[in-house]
């Protein structure tokens, strides 16, 4: 073992390892064996021409180590030519950013000698992971040693074999020196600046980037609102009649917020070179199953589902489901103010310090049974859309969202929707929000940085203390840190920060009128939420393969969803409030018809406003055309020149005329 | 000038004259050298390779006819080439709709031999319409002749030449044989059949083929409520409060009638294959004019205008002539209502069979007024529009669809919104509604096809005895034809037909439920539409050049927004009727709280359905992505061949490797 440990790290650094492949321990020889030549291929062949190396980890007294750990990394050359099949965006000599082709490479900025340093890590591990991604089936039928593990011809091995559980996970390696620099920029100093975006895309990718840009801006929005939010707390404790002209700035602000962050995030992925990207053919994801049947698209034989049964797990089981959730939840609602009046009596029997103490107790207990019972529907939710059997990965983050935010929203605000318009007690109203709001964010700091940090801590000093005990005071890099980067959590995505930051949104456009403070209490978690965030993915997860994003997808309506609800609460609110029915002092009718008017004229004006400020600013609009009227001429000169070509070849070189009709034929049909 | 009619008409037969160039009668002979050099000059040295000829028309004793007219026709293969460079998408033989090469001419459903009839005579227009269009300035400083008549390198020659009045018209010829087809099997016959959509695509092209579907379209739409309509009309003449359920039948209609024609004309405009047509590079619109600048994307000289100076002109000329003709709108509605209770008055003071006919005549009066304030604003709209000087013809469209949509929409329906909210009274809204509309539909018919009908017939018979007066008997079909058709009217496209059907929508959505004859006077009306339009097209206008179009564009955006206003009008109106009053006979606060709940909750309905609903059928989402597939593999396939082929000239073909090199860089640079 000692002497296979040796071997394997001298073999590793004959390439930089960048991602890990994790096969099960159990996996039969013949089946490494054929994966790894697969890997190693030529593209000719339908190999993904990659380097890859087993690493060897020493046993141990308690326990066997999974012998199937390998490292992939890649040649400088394959992973240029990468680079353009997953088209990647790089800056171009005139600034702008254009799809990066091998031939051209010498156009690009900042591409030096042989191309050493023009890719980050992080599009590296992209590029690899694209690459194992479409390593393809040819007519293998099935994987050699499991005879039951089918094989179709086109459809991609790798997802084959995660999702039969031969494959236990693959994942980019963190680059320790960048990732001290990036964390030093982002955290470990003390500072009054923006985050280094440029710097986290280029670590973790265009879609956490993406995230901590929205994060960050999100922040910043709020701060207006909670300048706004402090005097009015201070000097107006006790009258609730004056929050008009603040429901007002809501409103105003929750339309401008959204609109603007399109623009921003159009620059951003601008800059980033993904808002011109062309989404690439969506693969099926890997728990995807079916019987034997014919894709109608590509015409090729492959498990299908048909969708009509989808349809029947979706409205036979999953609306019902949630439904039943949705009236839980009510109940666990009520059950709250049954609660909560129970408090208020003991208080007005005896008020006390003990007991006005005791008025607080019914909100935080139902702030904690709220965010359980969220975390419990998350897992009940991914566990039924993944029944739902969607083919695509979009098409079922699509219907997770939808169930998550749907059962999300109404489990948050519903006592507090019931206690506005339905009680109208708006003291109530107030404590309520407040400790809904702080239980809420004190809850997420723990369970979202601080408990995996400790567990990280603990499972590093296990490792740490265990390789020292094998290897003496030796240094063990790449096996060490691989050892270790396979234990850590996997990050599962931008999901829950999104929803968190989705409630904070609500919380604050929605209610905080009553409560100015709520967006200053925003404001604090969100920086404190910066730094935790930040922090657990630089040392709690494993690092996430980077993932290009044009924008905060399908978050971008849900927020826009928000917004409107927002709207509509904000004008009901005024229209509650005394200081506004005080000029109705006769009818309410004309009240209500008059605050419905003006609502109204909010809403075509928020559509109106969406519809006229355009998503992208001019500048890069422009930049886009420019682009695209460059390779349209481009494309022009290059048909002329080569019909020329055609009938150069075929006047003068008859000889080798009928090989050279073919690609003249086929780039023609390239029109 | 004998000589010379004869000359041409057995010139003229030696290609078949598709579109016909009238220059102005003054034109310089060196001008017109130099533009027919131009497009008869080859491809290669930058002209239109297209055949043209002059025709010249015998001298009259009243009048000298224009010596500059021309007609221009084209090679087959010349046309073949064009049609792949519009992107022409015809029938593959798959069935699917594939954009169309030369090289896959054979792979093409209908292409025969040389590929005589494969394509029809419109597309012929459009492509040689596209010919002209992009027939570019060289290096021409200034037109021939014309020393102050600029050209930019590149810029279009046609469009500068008609900005500038030296070209006064360019029109494609009808086909007589086609025409007569046509007609017979559109109009001619009565029948209860649909609409040769398809025949009129291929006569008059995709825009107006949707035009004329969508017109069909929402006249079968309207039947059930037409249908629904009559007994409700019959059988509760005076029973105003029955309405309740008829509005809530509106609805669902106005909701599910926009949703459902989405798909209807995606279905349509797949099958002609313009639903994955790409949009061209849209230039400059032919009026546009400003100083010398560079052009940011394309980085030549043309003429720029800033946009702040367009800003301007909108917001500080536009924008208060709007509202000061939204102003004078309103008075005039206030001078009807004036009219009305004075006639209401005299009626009341002696109710006599005069005098009860007196009571239509404001009306009457007031529906003439609103045409005529339309018409006029129309033109004037036209005119500001103009004035602001847009650079794109989309723009220029987008703001004249906007000013023009906001005035006729108060213009037409303020009285109505006046007399059921602010009046809430029902019967003179009912009387209302039933004289604007059936007062609007008569001066539209009147307007729109008897009027020009007419006015052509006496044309045609001055045409005809002039041309026998001066040959004889002798048949002149060309000359005479060309003669005819250079004097009809211009269609001006669907603006005023779509705005017409979007008017007569309002008039159903909104209001129809307190007068349900409405739709079936709409439905009346439409079923004359289609044969007066039919008409106005055939044998009225000239042939106008096919419009490729993938949908109704701005128009259903305009639907969309009428139907949510309806949406909202009719809640009001329930919420107004004494019916449902009677539930809530307290307090008026609940009733209309509870209104207002359901409009909410029937708009958010109303967008998610339009979010739930895919615009496409599914089946042809499944082709579009079978064909983008398609095309990626055949990619894929191409370059690996092409990388193939140039490493075996590098190898083998050592002599001419400098000269195969440059290809296969710029095959790889098309990635």
């Amino acid at each position: 073992m000692q002497l296979g440990l040796s071997v394997s790290d001298s073999d590793v650094s004959s390439f930089t390892p960048l991602v890990v492949l994790e096969l099960a321990d159990d996996t039969k020889a013949e089946a490494i064996t054929w994966l790894l030549n697969r890997i190693r291929d030529k593209q000719q062949n339908g190999g993904a021409e990659l380097l890859v190396n087993q690493l060897l980890f020493p046993a141990q007294d308690d326990q066997k180590p999974n012998p199937n750990v390998f490292v992939v990394g890649s040649t400088l050359q394959r992973l240029l030519n990468g680079a353009e099949d997953v088209g990647l965006f790089k800056e171009f000599q005139d600034g702008t950013m254009r799809g990066f082709t091998y031939a051209n490479r010498e156009s690009f900025n900042d591409f030096n000698g042989d191309g050493e340093g023009f890719l980050s890590d992080a599009e590296c591990q992209y590029i690899i992971k694209h690459e194992l991604d479409t390593l393809r089936a040819k007519n293998e039928e099935h994987v050699p040693g499991y005879p039951k593990l089918k094989l179709y011809p086109g459809k991609s091995v790798v997802r084959r074999l995660q999702s039969k559980g031969v494959l236990n996970q693959y994942f980019p390696l963190h680059n320790k020196e960048d990732l001290k620099r990036l964390s030093f920029s982002w955290y470990k100093k003390f500072k009054l600046s923006f985050q280094p975006l440029d710097d986290i895309r280029h670590y973790f990718g265009e879609g956490l980037a993406l995230y901590f840009g929205f994060l960050e801006y999100f922040t910043f929005a709020l701060v207006p609102m909670a300048l706004i939010g402090i005097p009015y707390y201070l000097f107006d404790w006790e009258d609730y009649d004056k929050y008009v002209l603040f429901a007002v700035f809501n409103l105003v602000w929750s339309t401008v917020f959204l609109e603007v962050w399109k623009r921003c995030s159009a620059t951003l992925a601008y800059g980033w070179g993904t808002l011109s990207r062309k989404k690439a053919f969506e693969e099926p994801r890997a728990g995807f199953h079916g019987a034997l049947g014919f894709n109608p698209v590509t015409g090729r034989e492959e498990p299908v589902y048909p969708s009509s049964k989808r349809q029947l797990r979706i409205y036979l089981v999953s609306v019902p489901f949630v439904l039943l959730c949705l009236y839980l939840s009510f109940y666990v609602m009520m059950v709250y103010f049954d609660m909560e009046f129970w408090a208020i009596n003991i208080y007005n029997e005896d008020p006390s310090i003990a007991t006005s103490i005791l008025l607080f107790v019914p909100s935080i207990i139902y702030a904690v049974v709220i965010e359980i019972m969220n975390l419990l529907y998350r897992f009940a939710a991914e566990f039924l859309t993944d029944w739902e059997n969607h083919r695509l990965e979009s098409s079922f983050q699509n219907h997770l969202v939808l169930k998550v935010l749907v059962f999300n929203f109404v489990n948050c605000f519903a006592s507090l929707f019931y206690i506005a318009f339905v009680m109208q007690d708006m003291v109530l109203l107030r404590q309520s929000l407040a400790t809904l709001l702080i239980t809420s964010q004190i809850l997420n700091q723990v369970m979202e940085a601080f408990l995996p940090y400790w567990l990280q801590r603990r499972r590093n000093k296990k490792v740490h203390k265990r390789m020292r005990r094998l290897m003496g005071d030796k240094e063990l890099p790449l096996l060490g840190q691989v050892k270790l980067e396979t234990e850590m959590n996997t990050y599962l995505g931008t999901f829950d920060d999104y929803l968190e930051q989705f409630l904070l949104f609500g919380y604050v456009s929605l209610f905080s009128c009553v409560y100015p403070l709520a967006a200053v209490l925003v404001v604090l978690n969100n920086i404190t939420e910066v730094y935790s965030d930040a922090f657990k993915m630089c040392h709690v997860f494993k690092r996430p393969f980077s993932e290009p994003a044009t924008n905060i997808g399908v978050w971008q309506l849900a927020f826009e969803t928000m917004s409107i609800i927002a709207v509509v609460t904000n004008c009901a609110l005024i229209g509650l409030s005394p200081q506004v029915k005080a000029y109705f002092p006769e009818s309410d009718t004309q009240l209500i018809l008059i605050v419905v008017a003006i609502e109204h004229v909010l809403l075509a004006f928020k559509f109106i406003l969406a519809f006229v400020i355009p998503d992208v600013p001019k500048h890069i609009q422009v930049n886009l055309a420019k682009l695209e009227f460059d390779s349209l001429e481009a494309f022009k000169k290059r048909v002329s020149t080569h019909l020329y070509m055609c009938t150069y070849l075929s006047h003068a070189n008859r000889k080798c005329g009928s090989l050279y009709d073919r690609p003249c034929q086929e780039v023609l049909q390239c029109k």
